[in-house]
C-alpha cells in the first residue's frame, strides 16, 4: 500500500485554514498515487487547543469542518486528527481526541485516543475522555491499527515504569492489526527524536509489525513540534524519515524496498539552533509580526538571539538598539557594532544615562540617605525595557527576550526590564549551552564576534560588575540546575555529586525564590524535557525550603 | 460523638509548620472533650502543592510527618489530609491524595480520593492516582464514610450532568456508612458557599445521613479558601457553620440538639471585600512582606486597592505614591489626598514629567516624523511602573497591582506599566463590581472620596482622555465579559441578548487578542468561578477568530 504522510503545520483555532490545508494535501497525495493519506493528531484544530475545546461553538465548527473533509473524499482513505463528541451518558466531558478515517464521501471509522497525557506540558484529561476500547479496521485488505500519540508511549518492553494500566497498541496487535498507524503531536526536546526512534523501532520489531508515525511540524507559542515522521518495517528498521523542523510529505510504500536509515538526530547545537529558528519563525508567521527588535548589550545572549532572529525574520527585518549607560564598557559598543556589521542589520544607539539621571534626581528626596543598591541596577534594566517597548509600540516590532535558562532559573534578571518581550528565544538554554551554540554558529566563519564569546559575562549595571560576583561559575551552576530542574534530583544527591553544599543550597534557594518572576516572564521556546512555563508548575507562596 | 473540626490554614510546602499546627489542634480538641478531630484535605502539605508532589524528597518528608502525627495519637481519632504512595504495580504515579485516620499511635485507616478534579484551577490527575474503591470504617461504634473534596461533588440527585461515572459517596452509603465525613480544599468564588450548602444539604437529606464537611481557610497566592465548614443532620439541616475567611475550630456533637442555620452567604460586596482582604493578608503573612505600596492615580481602582491593603497590612504599613504628569487633572491629586487623609496612610508625590520629557528627547531622533500615539501613553504608565518597582526594591514594599477584570480582559492596561506588581488584588472584579464594593465600603461613612466614585474613569495619559473613548460603557462591557468569560456563552447568544453586534465582536476580539498580556500579568486573587490565571488556559498564538 502506498501511504503518504503529511506532517503539516496547523495554526491552533484556524479551523478553516487547517481544513483547506488538509484537503489540498489529500488531493496532492492522490495525484502522487497515494492509497492512504495521513495527517497528524488534531490537525484540524491545531495542538494543543487548550480551553478552546471547552467552547461549544469551537467544537461545532471543528465537527462541521471534519464532515466537510469527509464529504469530498474519493475512494482513497484519509486519516486525520480531530475532536469528536458523544454525550450519550451525560457523564464526563463527552469530548474525544480522535483519528477519523474517511473515504467515499463519509467518515468510515473513528478511533478515539485511549491514553491521555496529563503531565509536564500536557493537560488532556482536562478536556477529553479516554476511549474505552480500540478496534482494528480493515482497509483495502490491510488490518489497520490506528492510534493517537500517547497511545504508543506505554510499551511494556520499553518502559520500566509505565504510566497507564492499558496498552492500546498491544490490544490492536492482539486484535490482528497488520499495520500500526500513529498520528501524533509530540513536542520537541533535544534527545526526544532518538527516544521516539528507539521506542518505535523496538515496538515494530518485537510485535513484528509495520509502523507508520505521522507527527506535526510547527511551533505553537512555546511548544515546538519537529515533525520527523517515521516509517518502520516489521524488523524495526527505519525506512522513511520526514524532515525536522519543516512541513513535509513522506511517501511510504509498504511493499517497496528501502535502505534502513540511521541518522536520526544531529549534534546538540545544530539541533537546538534549528529548533529555535523554526520556533521564532513560526511565531512570526502565525502572529503576523514583520520585524523583530533586540536590545543589544554586547553580551553573548543578545548576540545569539539577534543571530536567531536574523535567520527567522531575514536580516532586513531586524533592528537592534544599543542602550549604554556610564557603566557600559567601550568594548560593549564595539562588539555590538561588529555583530551588526557581520549580520548586516540596522541599529540605533540611545543612551539611557540622561533618563537614569533624571529618575535618580526625581527619587532623590524620597530615597534620601539610602545608598545605591540593586534598585539602581534594576532601574537601568527597566529603562532599557521601556525604550524597547516604546520601539515595539511605535514601529510594531516583535521584542525578543534575551534571557537564558541559567538567568531565568536563578532570577538573575530584572522583571519588566531585560525580562520584557514577547518570546524568550533562548530561555531554555543554559549559559554554557549558549556558548556551545555560538561556537557552532561560528564553525565556518566568525559571525558572533569572538570577543563577545571570550569576555567575562557582565550585566554592566555597576562599575566592574561580573556575573560571577553574584553567581557560581556557569559550568558548575548549570550542572546543578540541570540536575535540579531536568533530572529532578534531590538536594542530597546533588550535594553528594557536586561536593559544594553551600553552592548547591544557594542555587536551589535562588531557583525556588524566583518563581514569582517566572510567573510574569515571557513564554520560553522549549527545547529540553523541562522548560520554564506550563510544563513546570510551582506555587509562588511556598514554604518548601531545603537550604 | 463529639467531633471537632479544625479548619486550618496550611502553608504549602511547610511540612513542619503544618504538622505542628495539626498536632496542637489535636491536643486542644482532646482538651475540649473531642472524640474525633478532623483537619482539611492535604492539610499536612498545603493545597494545591502542585509540582512539589513530583519531588520524592517532598513526598518522603510528608510521609514521615504523617507517621509522626500518628505516633503521638492517643485513643481519640484524628483525620487529616496527606499524600500516600503505593508503587506496587509500577503503573501510574503511585501517589494518592488521602485521608488518614489515626489513633492509638498508629495510622489505622487510609481512604484515598476517588474523584480527581482536573478542570479550571485543578490539575489533580497530573499528580495523583484515583482510588479504585472506598471502604467504611467503624470507629467507636459509628460507621464512618470518609471522603475527600471532589468525592462529594458528583451527586446524581444534584447534578444534571455529572463529571465522573462513579459516586464514592453512594458507595459509602450503600456500604452502611452512618456518618459521611468530607475533608476539603474548595477554592472560594462568590456563590459557591451557597452551592456547597445546597448540594450537601440535599445529599444528607436524600441519603438520610449525617454529614460533616471540613474545609481549609487560607489563601495560596491567587486561590482563596474560605473555610465555612459545615455539619448537617440527616434531614439536611445545617447545624454548625465555621467562620468564613478565618481559621476556626467547630465543635459538633452528633447527638446534641442545634437550631438550624440559614445565613450562609452575605451580600456580594461584603463577601468579596472580606475575601480580598483575607487573600492579601494571607499573602503578606506567608511571604513575610511587612509593608505594601500602591500607585495612587486618583481613580477608583487604586483607591479600593489602597483601602483593601490598609485593612490587610494595617494603615501604618501602607505607602502610596502619586505620580502626576502634565495630563493629570488637578482633581486627581486632590482626590488622592482626601483618600490618604481618610485612611491615615503615608504618601509621596513624584512627578513623572521630567523623566517623560527626557525619554521623549532621547527617542526624538529614532522616532522622527512619527506622531504621538499609544507609545507615549504606555511610556507614562511604564515610568510609573518603574518608579513603583524602585520603591519596592529600595524599601521592600509589596507592590499591589490595581487593574480590574474589565481592564485585564480587554487589555486596557500597560504591560510592565500599571500591570506591574506582585498580586492583582481586584483583578477578578469587573469595573461595575468595583463600584459596588466601594459603595459598600462607604456604607457607614465616606472612606473612598465620593468624587473618586462619581467622576468618569480616565487613564489620564493624553489630554481629556476617558476610558469610554476606547471601551464600551462599563455596564454594557461587563455584561458581555461576564457572559463570555464566566458563562461561556457563544458569540451568537451574546449578540442575541445584547443586540449590539459591533460592540460584542469588538469586546470579544479584545479579550482574545490580549492573551499575551495576561500571560505576563500578576497572579489574580480569585473570587469568581472563572478568573484569569491557571484556571483559564488559552493559546497565545491563536487563529480562533469570530469577529
Amino acid at each position: 500500500m502506498k501511504i503518504i504522510l503529511n506532517q503539516t503545520n496547523s495554526l491552533i483555532g484556524d479551523i478553516k485554514g487547517n481544513k483547506e490545508k488538509i484537503i489540498a494535501g489529500y488531493f496532492d497525495a492522490i495525484n502522487q498515487g497515494a492509497e492512504l493519506v495521513i495527517f497528524p493528531e488534531l490537525a484540524l484544530c491545531g495542538y494543543p487547543p487548550l480551553d478552546l475545546v471547552e467552547k461549544k461553538e469551537f467544537r461545532n465548527l471543528v465537527n462541521q469542518a471534519a464532515k466537510e473533509i469527509a464529504s469530498i473524499t474519493l475512494s482513497v482513505g484519509i486519516i486525520f486528527g480531530s475532536i469528536t463528541e458523544d454525550y450519550e451518558d451525560l457523564i464526563g466531558t463527552g469530548v474525544y481526541n480522535s483519528a477519523l478515517l474517511c473515504f467515499d464521501g463519509k467518515i468510515q471509522f473513528i478511533q478515539n485516543k485511549t491514553l491521555l497525557p496529563n503531565y509536564d506540558v500536557f493537560d488532556e484529561v482536562r478536556y477529553f475522555e479516554p476511549s474505552k476500547s480500540v478496534s482494528v479496521y480493515e482497509y483495502k485488505g490491510t488490518k489497520l491499527g490506528i492510534s493517537i500519540c500517547e497511545d504508543i508511549w506505554n510499551d511494556a518492553d520499553y518502559w520500566k515504569k509505565r504510566r497507564y494500566p492499558t496498552d492500546p497498541i498491544q490490544d490492536l496487535v492482539n486484535k490482528g492489526a497488520e499495520l500500526i498507524i500513529n498520528i501524533s503531536a509530540s513536542p520537541y526536546a533535544y534527545g526526544k527524536r532518538m527516544e521516539r526512534y528507539e521506542m518505535l523501532s523496538l515496538l515494530a520489531k518485537i510485535d513484528n509489525i509495520q509502523l507508520v508515525y505521522c507527527c506535526c511540524a510547527g511551533a505553537q507559542t512555546d511548544l515546538i513540534f519537529d515533525g520527523a515522521s517515521m516509517c518502520f518495517d516489521n524488523n524495526g528498521n527505519l525506512l522513511r524519515l520526514g524532515k525536522s523542523f519543516a512541513e513535509d510529505v513522506i511517501i511510504f510504500d509498504t511493499e517497496a524496498e528501502y535502505e534502513p536509515l540511521t541518522e536520526i538526530e544531529k549534534s546538540f547545537p545544530e539541533e537546538v539552533l534549528s529548533a529555535l529558528i523554526f520556533g521564532l519563525r513560526d511565531y512570526r508567521l502565525k502572529t503576523g509580526f514583520k520585524k523583530a527588535l533586540i536590545g543589544l548589550s554586547g553580551g553573548i545572549d543578545s548576540a545569539i538571539v539577534t543571530y536567531i532572529a536574523a535567520e527567522a525574520f531575514g536580516k532586513e527585518n531586524i533592528h537592534v538598539v544599543m542602550m549604554p549607560s556610564k557603566y557600559s564598557s567601550e568594548g560593549s559598543i564595539k562588539d555590538s557594532e561588529a555583530l551588526i556589521h557581520n549580520l548586516g542589520i540596522s541599529s540605533d544607539l540611545v543612551s539611557i544615562q540622561p533618563v537614569f539621571d533624571s529618575i535618580l534626581s526625581q527619587l532623590r528626596t524620597p530615597f534620601k540617605e539610602r545608598k545605591p543598591d540593586v534598585t539602581e541596577e534594576n532601574m537601568q534594566s527597566r529603562i532599557r525595557g521601556l525604550y524597547l517597548m516604546a520601539y515595539s509600540n511605535k514601529f510594531g516590532y516583535l521584542l525578543c527576550t534575551t534571557g537564558n535558562k541559567s538567568e531565568i532559573a536563578t532570577g538573575y534578571a530584572t522583571l519588566y526590564g531585560d525580562m520584557a518581550g514577547a518570546l524568550a528565544v533562548i530561555g531554555d538554554l543554559y549559559k554554557t549551552q549558549v556558548y556551545e551554540v555560538c561556537n557552532f554558529i561560528n564553525r565556518g566563519k566568525e559571525i558572533i564576534p569572538q570577543n563577545i564569546i571570550d569576555k567575562a559575562p557582565s550585566a554592566e549595571l555597576r562599575p566592574d560588575q561580573k556575573d560571577q560576583d553574584s553567581l557560581p561559575p556557569y559550568d558548575q551552576l548549570d550542572r546543578v540546575l540541570k540536575m535540579y530542574l531536568e533530572e529532578q534530583k534531590e538536594i542530597k544527591e546533588i550535594i553528594d555529586l557536586v561536593k559544594d553544599e553551600e553552592m548547591v543550597k544557594r542555587t536551589l534557594r535562588l531557583v525556588d525564590l524566583n518563581e514569582f518572576k517566572r510567573k510574569q516572564g515571557a513564554p520560553v521556546l522549549r527545547v529540553s524535557t523541562k522548560a520554564f512555563g506550563y510544563g513546570r508548575r510551582f506555587p509562588i507562596v511556598n514554604g518548601w525550603k531545603r537550604y
